[in-house]
């Protein structure tokens, strides 16, 4: 260590939001170059190192071959499959002399459903899975958490490729092993969860998640196995029931009722209901305006109606809605929609259903605006719900019999003790780190880059294709995140820079002469040393920085030493036990 | 073989122009992706792999720490030491979503430099040397040539930083010694030559050069053991002489002389030389007006006076005045220069010596143009040139006397045959590729910022560097020009993808169970071996296959097999041995 590239930071940095970010620059692992972006010192490029060769040789038990491809791609590609517009501001974008567009690649999908194109023609060819560990770039709108979520990271990013959908279940699953064998081996807890795969145009994607209540990731889980995110999480449908027999609807005066509380407490005190029980919120029926900014710049009014004890989760309603971005509708938006030829306009904190329900709310014609319906509002459920005047609302209206919505929509926030779709019981929510995340992307990228093979008949077939990816600078944090106390790192085994520090205390030459023979027979043992040989530096300061550097195992040559006895330290627990010299061989064997 | 991802390509690429791209992507080690821009396949990488290792090891032994610095980084650092305008249109600059500007680092002094101001205070933390492998970006104006000169490539970069000159001196040379042991290992031939370290700000560099008729530059050795390249050449100055005894210099009218070789014919015809020889270009003074273009934009106007037998070699001019483009001068520029208030404006074809040649020339004010002079001409010597009038030259116009320049300048070319400035003989010109890089730095990016230690007395002082580089993809790229038949490929043992190519010819079951026992026997040595296992592929393609894959030993399993008979084959030599698979494992051991 005397000569070692390391140095320890007695304060944390000032921009550290989270623990491994605070731990790793303290203890000289990385150092920020700028927002999100960070340099690898020696002890934190081993730690980097361990993690690659795990995944490595797990993707190489999985059958899939390395490859490496830039991170600097002509625009084209991605221009094709859409996502050079889709990314949006978070892909890094550029020109060169000439002035031809690139991009730094955030994913690589594209270019790698290309070479194959370019290498394979036949169904002989497959299966194929190929995977590279590359620096990725995405411009993230806040690069907070430190290597959480950097600007540029490390992925291992694997491909596969079929030219069946079986064969995609299969080139899949052997992928998805090898994430639990790679986060087992990582120490990581995980939780594989149903996630949206819509983003990546996919038919089926999962997730990894590590279950912590720093996560940024909320999923839901039932007692019964059910799993996803909150995102893909899917709304349990309830029966329609038959819309005879209901009595009519009717528009009732509701003045001063522009909200779902004022509307509940006024249905109260003038409208009894007819079982006897309170009206509440989930009576209602409440309709949200929303704008979507479609990536080439068209925004479209849509009208998302739920139960009025729900809120919207717009992230919920972003991947519903993916590629576009989900905005509340602005005034703008409601003078235009305010007058409505042949039909009532909306009339901000009264809106009614839309579309079909035109007959009863007096329209003669259609808008052009969807009406989407939470999956709950099934035929023959009653709302309350707005008149589209100003100061009315109608009651006893009857879904499927009063207004027929354009379609359902996941809109509505995901609750504790909501029935899991499967089936499976109420679910809790928890917060979790993604992890690790696969994808079977189908054969959108294949079809778009005109990726197909001969098939068993001669017949050209377009290839399935699957994406898996893990965020190696990401695993790393997230393992700091788990393994430290007040005082610092403790790394897992498998991933330690080093596995053993050995620390000389004192100024007699036997110290440092028993160091250095611990260390050599340590080494001996196939384990790698860091040995803090400093002079002029206290035991204090070397134990403090043993702790906060976090090797697992410490040897501690003191005064013990001309007696041939040195101390172990086992960081985790802290415990220290007295062994003599003689024996240390025995205990590293 | 029957499912590594590998293809090899019967016809060459179209756009490669070396042998190394043709013969890689051929073999199925890369793919390009834009100009510049490579994939790596599976052979590709693991070739490049063993580079690095080597590479790894070598720095390791030289003590230099490995770290690893992002691509991506912040306009600021590069804008404090100038380079961000320096690199000019060969920087990749991109702007973040916030407007931030980035670029993607050509090379990293500046971050390394910071890393340690951040971190290191005292001259007790020296010497250091760190270096990392990482991938480089360059926007190369022509990017030809495949790996040889790739706008992504890999870079094995390592900085030293010292707080004397002799500690530089020393970490120089162990960087040094590494790259000798680094090429050495490699296989690559080299010439370390003295190069010019002005680009870089260094006060001192050398290049290790593989000599080879396709390299790009062009160097200079002699047999007394000078070596350097041309843009480092440094004329030997030839002792002046006493200007007093020379007759007085001569205007003539020397008509439609505009030209070197009219000048030459027109003074043997019409003004004989004194002593009878002939007048030569050599005897002529030819005076060449350039342009300098700063980053900054700003266009100065220099006039450089070289033997007329010499050409101007702008590459050694770009060095002389770097960061400067350098440009012929244009019509504009002339007409600027035609007329100059008090004295004789320049007059194309006809242009004279400069600046204080006033007084002769009849001018009588300064103007701000410099006048730079080849270094051969010294004082004393006595030229033909022109005399700033059409039509019209000066003879016996006599340096020191006449005109005295406003300093030296090496801008021109070197001939084989050319002294050497240390005295060791005449040099021969060689062509060779550039391999590495070692340069001096001193204290440039030091002082710009502010990198100081307190030195043994409680000064501060400014720290000296130095920065070493070897490209890892062009030495991959260079090896492979190096090593190859018209067949393909033949990689050294060190560097090879697989140690050994088992290949199994023919239908027999015996064949493919020999292969297989052969290739387990070969891998029980440590050997790591491709085994072309293909049942539908023929003999011929699969020797074809391997020749092009170039692994340097192949085991060919045919009908031999049933008698325990294989062929060893030595795909360098070509030779081919009868070896009984009872004998392999001894062979191998």
């Amino acid at each position: 260590m005397s000569n070692y590239f390391l140095r320890t930071l007695r304060e944390d940095p000032s921009d550290a939001e989270v623990t491994s970010h605070r731990l790793l620059v303290r203890a000289g692992y990385i150092r920020r170059q700028a927002p999100g972006i960070f340099a690898w010192l020696p002890l934190g490029l081993k730690v980097k190192a361990k993690i690659e060769t795990i995944i490595r040789e797990e993707m190489a038990a999985a059958g899939a071959f390395e490859v490496h491809f830039p991170a600097l791609l002509p625009r084209e590609p991605y221009e094709t499959t859409g996502r050079w517009d889709e990314y949006g501001d978070g892909l890094f974008r550029l020109q060169d002399r000439k002035g031809s567009d690139l991009l730094l690649a955030p994913t690589h999908e594209e270019v790698f459903t290309l070479m194959v194109k370019d290498l394979y023609n036949s169904y002989k060819d497959l299966p194929l899975s190929i995977f590279q560990i590359q620096d990725k770039y995405r411009d993230e709108a806040r690069s907070r958490g430190g290597l959480l979520r950097g600007r540029e990271f490390t992925m291992k990013d694997a491909y596969s490729f079929d030219h069946t959908d079986a064969g995609l279940e299969t080139s899949y699953q052997a992928q998805r092993d090898a994430y639990e064998r790679i986060f087992t081996r990582l120490g990581l807890e995980y939780v594989v969860v149903q996630a949206d795969a819509g983003a990546m145009g996919g038919s089926k994607s999962e997730e990894f998640l590590h279950p912590t209540p720093v996560g940024e990731d909320t999923f839901v889980r039932s007692a019964g196995g059910y799993a996803a995110n909150v995102e893909a999480f899917r709304t349990l449908v309830p029966e329609s029931i038959d819309v005879t027999g209901f009595p009519a609807a009717q528009v009732q005066d509701t003045p001063d009722t522009p909200t779902i509380q004022t509307l509940v407490d006024s249905a109260n005190a003038s409208q009894p209901r007819p079982d006897g029980r309170e009206w509440t919120a989930a009576d209602t029926l409440k309709n949200v305006v929303l704008a979507l900014v479609q990536p080439d710049g068209s925004r479209e009014i849509v009208v998302i109606g739920l139960p009025g004890d729900r809120e919207v989760d717009l992230k919920r309603v972003e991947v519903a809605f993916a590629p576009a971005e989900v905005e509340a509708a602005n005034d703008g938006d409601f003078a235009k929609l305010a007058k409505i030829p042949g039909r009532p306009g909306l009339v901000k904190g009264y809106i009614g259903p839309w579309s079909a329900a035109s007959a009863m709310l007096g329209a003669e014609s259609a808008t052009g605006i969807r009406y989407l319906v939470d999956p709950r509002i099934v035929d023959g459920t009653e709302w309350i719900t707005g008149a589209n005047e100003a100061g009315r609302h109608v009651f006893g209206l009857v879904a499927g019999r009063d207004f027929i919505a354009d379609g359902t929509v996941e809109a509505a926030d995901v609750r504790a003790g909501d029935p899991a779709p499967d089936g499976s019981g109420p679910v809790e929510l928890a917060r979790g780190m993604e992890i690790g995340h696969v994808f079977q992307l189908g054969r959108k990228y294949a079809e778009a880059l005109g990726l197909k093979v001969l098939d068993e008949n001669g017949k050209l077939v377009t290839v399935t294709m699957g994406s898996y990816g893990i965020g190696v600078t990401r695993a790393l944090a997230v393992i700091a995140e788990l393994n430290n106390d007040e005082k610092g790192l403790i790394w897992p085994e498998a991933v330690a820079p080093f596995d053993v520090h050995v620390i000389a205390t004192g100024r007699d030459e036997i110290v440092f002469e028993t160091s250095e023979a611990v260390t050599a027979l340590v080494e001996a043992s196939g384990r790698d040393v860091l040995y803090d040989d400093r002079r002029k530096v206290s035991p204090g300061v070397k134990f403090g920085d043993a702790e906060l550097i976090g090797i697992p195992t410490i040897v501690i040559v003191g005064r013990g030493a001309a007696d041939g006895i040195v101390e172990l330290w086992d960081r985790r627990s802290g415990e220290r036990t007295q062994v003599a010299v003689t024996e240390l061989a025995a205990h590293f064997a």
